[in-house]
């Protein structure tokens, strides 16, 4: 969408890529962004590969107004985000006084001793701001434009609290969607078509659903835009033309309906 | 690892991105791959949008062994994924033969009509192989090292079975776990490192969990690589390491142990 502020995600590590971890972040930072107007464009999975991260990273933070990375940030020897952000930068990096205080003060509340690889996670690059990490005290941290984030799902999300305050927000993206059932997507294909040709400032999207064990099959059709009265407007003619869609729909399966939904 | 293709993904779709779907591909074509020995080093999630697939297509043709991409291939005005493609490899796209008569097939088996929305899925880049889908008849297609699938879950893992004979293996990298259960991963972070630093040609990577409701936390270790000797020492010299760091362990969380696991 025009002048909304655009992103890029960033998912650092092995276990991604080998299929032993399913990624859940990207979804989490999709819809976060999306309700604060920012426009993600695109997300990078990589391994944890230092030229791979520092390339990576400097190529997404001088194309996008903000870039989020999940990963690399914990206590081991595979454990190399920091550096690599770090080396991006051409900064460097040491232990930061209130990142150590807080591992300090959690080893101490928990009766551990802080040992030398949980204090390793105290190390960023000069220049950053702490994300704080009210999870596990291990902080992430802001450097430009670039947030770097924990992989543990429950952490970054915890760590997006204390980042959405520092973003430029955007026009939030309103979207609508109408369930097509038993009707193939092709049918609805003309019209979705022709309603986008008179609508470019909206985007009408089709996602197929079914191949269910049920035999349930159809289509969710969602227009997606800026201006409410545009989007009633595209809705409400989608509807209209879905009415002959239905008809004809049910020449080949009568249970052919559509309704809107709450996606 | 030394001398095994390597891979990319590219996950095309605005619904990816906006958050409103979870893709699971990734994770199912990163498993596909790992049996194969074939090394994924990159994912990449774009919107439909053409100057962006076009470019990162053949961004990723040229420096991987394969690529696969996935979605973008159904029949309406936003599935733009054939035409990219086209465009990427400089050639034209028309009507394929065969793709054709398989949904012509499908719909006389359906009892339909094949519209033209449906027709449009027949459309295939010059010089390209089809890959057949025998879900819902509109195939993928293989040009050059691209394989071109749908991003439908399970249309796609039905395509999987048409392209694997059609690759080149590597070899196949060999996994093994151990749970350290009520222990930090941080306590085990100097033996990983100490092994890892001897044994170069395996990956050694630790894993947190934790954080559930119940209380439990603890670190999967995970040492992969090609050799199952060298994977089989490393595993026995880490399991010695942490004898005493479950003994040490035990202070802080009477419950600290671990035990090899099928992950």
């Amino acid at each position: 969408m025009p002048n909304n502020p655009t992103a890029a995600i960033i998912v650092i590590g092995d276990e991604i890529l080998s299929g032993r971890t399913i990624d859940s972040n990207v979804n989490t930072i999709a819809k976060f962004l999306g309700a604060l107007g920012i426009d993600l464009l695109e997300v990078r999975m990589i391994r944890d590969d230092e030229a791979q991260v520092v390339s990576t990273v400097n190529a997404l933070r001088n194309t996008h107004e903000y870039v989020f990375t999940t990963g690399g940030i914990g206590p081991t020897h595979d454990d190399i985000t920091a550096d690599c952000i770090a080396k991006a930068f051409g900064v460097d990096i040491s232990e930061h006084p209130a990142a150590l205080k807080a591992l300090t003060d959690r080893a101490l509340k928990m009766g551990w001793a802080l040992n030398d690889n949980s204090r390793r996670m105290a190390r960023i690059p000069h220049g950053a701001e702490l994300i704080s990490n009210p999870v596990s005290a291990a902080p992430g941290f802001q450097i430009g434009n670039v947030f770097v984030m924990a992989g543990v799902p429950k952490i970054m999300e915890a760590m997006l609290e204390d980042v959405v305050h520092r973003l430029r927000t955007g026009n939030t993206v309103l979207s609508r969607t109408i369930k097509l059932s038993y009707v193939g997507e092709s049918s609805a294909a003309d019209a979705l078509r022709e309603i986008n040709g008179r609508y470019t400032d909206l985007s009408l999207g089709s996602y197929p659903y079914g191949l269910s064990l049920d035999g349930a099959f159809g289509t969710q059709l969602v227009v997606r835009g800026q201006d409410a009265e545009r989007v009633d407007a595209a809705v409400n003619e989608l509807k209209a033309a879905l009415v002959s869609v239905v008809e004809q729909g049910k020449a080949r399966n009568p249970l052919a309906s559509f309704e809107e939904i709450t996606a």
